[in-house]
This record gives structure tokens, sequence and C-alpha cells, in this order.
């Protein structure tokens, strides 16, 4: 017997029939004899149309009642959820954020889980194994009133959920069928990774491969949640998320992901100073842009210097608006932003302990006459700014040149 | 200053434009100097969806996960009422049952109010004048969960806090623009009422008056809730409902309601002997068909008796049925059942001590050549069951014989 967190994403329960399926897939575990709790989404497009009303009458609106009116979606979900279950037979019922409750902090429309009481669901696990229908997204914060966690609020639901139910395993339930190689639209010969680590994952989410969410891998990893993604519609394994020491055979390079989210400024001639980098960064940070790569080249002269860093494409007229009102530095030659770029990354635990990938890449990418715009690395990550034309053309030939085409 | 409730319906808040309406309507009480609470109902069309989900999943649902379900649509509206009120610089905060809480039993599904805490409505409204958004038909049962008061309940609840809140005038807003003396679209010289007593209204929303719901009636009556009805579309006073002696000239008759919703059945030959209503009326009432107008007629032979009675038009063939099936009498020459009948009342707390009500009707009628099939009265209302085809023809002869018409 096992403890299972299955969660549902918004295209999984996106009509009565597909609720039904959720209920079949859910019965089946407990047909097994596992204790299920069960953390579901909105129906698809339900979100999107209370976000749209809030917005229609209030763009600036008070968040707590933006709470009140989004968190509804996966209310309603939970209940049709607990009944199709019930409809087979199977004991279940739903919980709301308030009534478990899931306590959050008082930053609302993205706030952040503080505990979740489970004793309750524990007692009637014990009890009869009633499988407990959670709706996601969504807390109490310490106001009494609905909280939500914010887009993808479900998948944090789930994992934070599994964490304190120390369950074995938190299956998130999406319209994929596990973590790829490489973006699977673009790479034909992409792979699913039957496992990946934790940071890995983290990297691959927070640079656009939008299985899961940024927050609920770092969740998993400092609670050691094992997270697996499958497909609600297909009936395989998916990928496991877990830690790196389940991990026998690493594999230098396991994914390539890329973001068409950014964009380039750069600043040239900047007198060549201490304090500088904080003159220019410091008002964007203020002003809540997000700056990613960041490169600074001395010029010929000796006396300036270029700096060169990315924004979210969002971002980009925003920032070059600060720069040239005169926040942060004046003396500077020329601004040049440009919004037609990408950012590529091949990610790997392995490459802690082998040389030789960051050569590869640029090799790579020589060979086919891409021009590398600026360079970025971290532990297990290299990044490369290039000419949105080429992501296609890079993505294939790092993908062969690393060797993780299908066979 | 006044303490209000305003309550909007359905069609009140049916899109973001007519929230925004509400809104205007309620800054003008607020801006009045009123301490105002408005309770809300689900944007038309809603509650039917989330009903209609529900059913397609479960016919025999489990009525704590339907209250989950359909709770919501009154939570979308009561955050989007706040938020359209803080857009017209009115502080504003929405309230689910569960917050304030409204306490009922755990009927759920057809929910009984218990008890509502209005304590930091009170406060706020001391404090700033806050207005408090309530979305209504919900509370929380003793079980810890949502509850739903059954169809209508928002009416219901806009009284009981009324009640709570010791308020002034409980205005319910509508599609109509106050309790008329007959169905305008049947009676053009229909006039509106100024004022009509709680015994009459609850009359009329009993016999099918659709303004009001009867339990709302009822609560009014019984906690003297000074309730208007008027439309939320134009500007101008509704109908008050209000006591028996705050109305100086008393008409005879205020009103003319009918109900489609009837169907006659007959029991001929039945023995003459004690017990005979029991015997009949018994098993019906156990399988929860409603009786309404009974009348038994001694048949020529001096042993035996004719029994006629109506219930609900869709209880007919289940009643049918189960006298067939030999439950209550057996012994019975023929039973037949029709259910092309309507029921006609005239309502009026003027009755008691004017006679000759009667008489009118059934003059009335004859003069048009309507036979009366069943006749019960009871101290403010007469009730006739005539063939369905003559309801027109008899609702404007009525109304001009009490001299209803409008001049």
């Amino acid at each position: 017997m096992a403890r299972i967190v299955m969660k549902f994403g918004g295209t999984s329960v996106a009509d009565i029939d597909r609720i039904r399926n959720v209920a079949r897939r859910v019965k089946r575990e407990v047909d097994a004899g596992h204790e299920v709790a069960v953390v579901v989404s909105a129906m698809s497009g339900v979100t999107n149309q209370l976000v749209a009303w809030v917005n229609q009458l209030a763009p600036l609106y008070d968040a707590r009642e933006y709470d009140a009116v989004v968190a509804t979606g996966e209310q309603v979900t939970s209940g049709l959820t607990a009944l199709a279950l019930q409809e087979l037979g199977v004991d279940a019922r739903s919980w709301q954020g308030w009534q478990l409750p899931l306590v959050s902090d008082d930053a609302h429309g993205k706030a952040r889980i503080l505990s979740i009481d489970t004793a309750e669901v524990l007692r009637r696990f014990a009890e009869g194994r009633q499988v407990a229908v959670v709706a996601g997204f969504q807390g109490i914060g310490p106001d009494g009133r609905v909280t939500t966690l914010g887009r993808g609020g479900s998948d944090t639901s789930a994992v934070a959920l599994a964490a304190a139910l120390q369950a074995d395993r938190c299956d998130i339930y999406t319209d994929v069928d596990g973590v790829y190689t490489c973006d699977p639209r673009i790479v034909a010969r992409a792979r699913k990774l039957d496992k990946i680590t934790y940071e890995e994952m983290l990297e691959m989410a927070s640079l656009g491969a939008k299985v899961l969410q940024t927050r609920s891998v770092e969740l998993a990893m400092n609670h050691r949640v094992r997270v697996q993604v499958l497909s609600s519609f297909e009936d395989k394994p998916g990928t496991l998320v877990v830690d790196e020491d389940e991990i026998v055979e690493k594999q230098v390079v396991s994914g390539i992901a890329y973001s068409r989210d950014e964009a380039k400024v750069t600043l040239t001639k900047v007198a060549d100073k201490p304090g500088i980098a904080a003159a220019i960064f410091g008002p964007l940070a203020e002003a809540s842009v997000n700056v990613d790569m960041i490169v600074q080249s001395s010029s010929e002269d000796g006396q300036t210097t270029d700096m060169t860093f990315t924004v979210g494409k969002a971002d980009m007229e925003r920032a070059t608006r600060l720069l040239k009102s005169g926040a942060g530095v004046t003396g500077y030659a020329e601004l040049i932003s440009d919004p037609n770029v990408v950012k590529i990354s091949v990610i790997g635990v392995g490459m802690r302990s082998y040389a030789g990938v960051a050569l590869t890449m640029f090799q790579t990418l020589a060979e086919k006459g891409i021009n590398i715009q600026v360079i970025s690395t971290s532990e297990i990550k290299i990044s490369v700014l290039i000419d949105e034309q080429y992501l296609e053309l890079a993505l294939r030939a790092l993908h062969t040149a690393y060797g993780l085409d299908r066979q």
C-alpha cells in the first residue's frame, strides 16, 4: 500500500467526460489498495474567464476580491470530481483550501503556503480510505479570506500536500506524457526521459519547458517529494523527478531548453569604474524589471566598457525608457535593444564532473554559422543568447551533438 | 441615516455592465449616508450550468458536493460586485456564507438558516461604512461544509440578513418593477401595488406570482422586515411589503393570482366511512405528493362519496399510479385525472371584514359561462379550479369585477 497524491490540470478536467476519466484513474489506484488524495485545477478556460471579468471591472483590482472570484474554478472541479468518484462507488469528498485548512500568507494572488492541516484527511484514510479531493491553487490567509497561489499554483498545492501527507509519490497528470530531452514540436527526435533530477527539472521549468511550475519543483526538492509527470490521456509511465542519487547512469546533458521570452539591451562605452553595475541595475530592480544574463566587456580604449544584459520581452520598453530617462548611468554612447533573440540552455547534472560540454556547444553552433551573443553558465547549465531565426536549427544540431536523439 | 439591505437577482447581475449598474445603485444609497449590505445571486444562467454539470455526473448526487459546486455562482458575483463598488470609490468587501458565518442546519441543498453573525459587518459599518457584499443562497452547516438554501434562497438570505442587522428596509431588486394586481402579461390593465401585506404577498408567492420566494416572505413576516420589491433597471419606487396596520385604506381584494401547476384527480363512489380521507391521503403524503385543494361530495346513493383533489402537475402520474396500485383505498368506481386545469385565487386581507367577495367571483365566472370544478377558501383568499382554456378570460373578468383595473 502506498500513499499517493494525484494532480490533474485544467485540460484533464476540461469537461464532464474528462472528469469521469479522471475518476476512473483515481479508482484504479484506490482499487490497488492505495490511499489517495486528488488535487484538481479549474476546468480549462474557466480561470481565464474569471480573470477576464475581474480585469474588465477593475484593472487595478483588490487582490482579495480577485482571489474570492478566481478560486471558485477549483471549487467547482473539486465537487464535480468527488461526485464522479462516488458514482464509481469510491468514497470521496471535496476539500476547499479553507476547510483543510491550507494556510497561506496574506500575499493575495501569489500567496505562499505556510501549513497544511492533514489530520482529518489522514483520519479518513485510516477509517475507510476516503479519497480527499482538494481544490488546488487556493488557501486561506491570516485574514480569514481565500487566497490563491498564483498561476500554476495547483502544482504547488499538490506537491505541498504530498509533503504534508508524507506521500510516496506525487503524480502530476497533464496533457503531455512526460519531460522530453527537447521540445518535440521542434526536435522530432526528442526522447521522453524516464527520470530527471530536481535540479535539472528546476532549470528546465524556469527556462520555459512549461510542464511543471518552478515553485512546485523547488518545493519538491526541498521536501524530497518524488514527482511523476504523466499524461492523463494515455496509459503509460511518465517522467519521474527524483533525487540525484536515484539516477544511476547520469547523462552529461539531460535536455535542452529554450526561452523566447528574452530581449537584449546593450549600453556601449559606459565609463568603466567601480559601482557602475549597481548604478545600472539598481533602478531596474527597483522597477521590478528582472535582469537575467549579464555580460560586461571592456572597450578598445580601456576607459569604457560595454554592458549587455537580457530582460523579459515584456519589460524591454520599460527598461530602455528607464535608462534613457537618466535612471542608472547617463554616460554611454549608445543604447541598443533587440527583442529578436532566444536563449538556449543545455542542462545536465553530469556537467559537474565532465569537461568539454561548453566546447561542444560552441563548436556545434559555430559549424552552423550561428553567432553567440551572450553566454552564461551555472553548475549544471550553459545558456547562450542567439538570433531567434536560428532557434530550430540550433536546437536540432545541439540535440544531435549531445547524443540525445532517439534511436 | 438608515440601514438597508439591497438584494440583486440573477438578471440584475447577468454581466459586467449590469454589475456596474448595481454598483451605481448601491453607491447612491451610500452617498445618501446609509449603511448598506448587498446580497447577490449568481449571474443568470450560471447556477443552471452548475446544476446541469452535477446532474450529468450524478443524477442521485451527494447534496454536500452539489452545494460545494453550486454555491460558487454567488461567490463569483460577490467578489465582482465588491470590485465594481471599489472602482466607484466605495469601500466594500465580499463575504461568503462561511465567512460571516451564516450558520444553517445540515439539510444540504435546502438548508434553513439558524443564525447570522453580523458583528464584523456592524463593526465595519461603524468604522467607515464599508459595504458588505454577501453571497446569497449559501451558508455553512454544522459539518463545516458549504450549504445552499434552495432555489430562490438569495431572497431568504437577504431578508434574514436584514432581520439580523435590524435593517430599516430590505430592497429586493429584480427584473419586474413591483407586485401587480394580476399578471400584466395577461391582464393589460393590471396595476402596480404601492403596498401589500405580508399575508397577501405570501398567498401571491405561493400561488405562482414568482416575484418573491415564499420562504423569504414568511421570514419577513415573522421578523417584521419591511421588504420592497423593485426594478434594478428602472428608477422608480416598487411595492412595499409591510405589516397590515401600515396600510390605511385596505382594498377588499388586492390581487388575483393563478397557477398552471395543478392537476385534478377524482375518485368516484368511494365508500363513505370514517377514516377514508386518511386512507387516501396517507400514502400520497408518504410518497411526498403534495395535495392542495380537497373536495368531498356525497353521491346520490348516500352510501358512497366522490373525492376530488389537486396535486402538482409533475406528481399526477405518480399519484394515480399509487392509487391504482392499491395504496390508499381500493373501493372506488372510477379514477379520473385531468391536467388541463388552472387555479385562480382572489386575495385580500379586506375579505375578513367584507362579505360577498365569493359571490362576486361565482357570479362573474357564471356570467362568462365558466364552470367551477373545485372551490377552496382561506381567511384572505378564495381559490377556484377551472378548465385551463378559460384562464385569460376569467382573470380579465375578475380583475374588472373587483374594481382593480387601472384607470
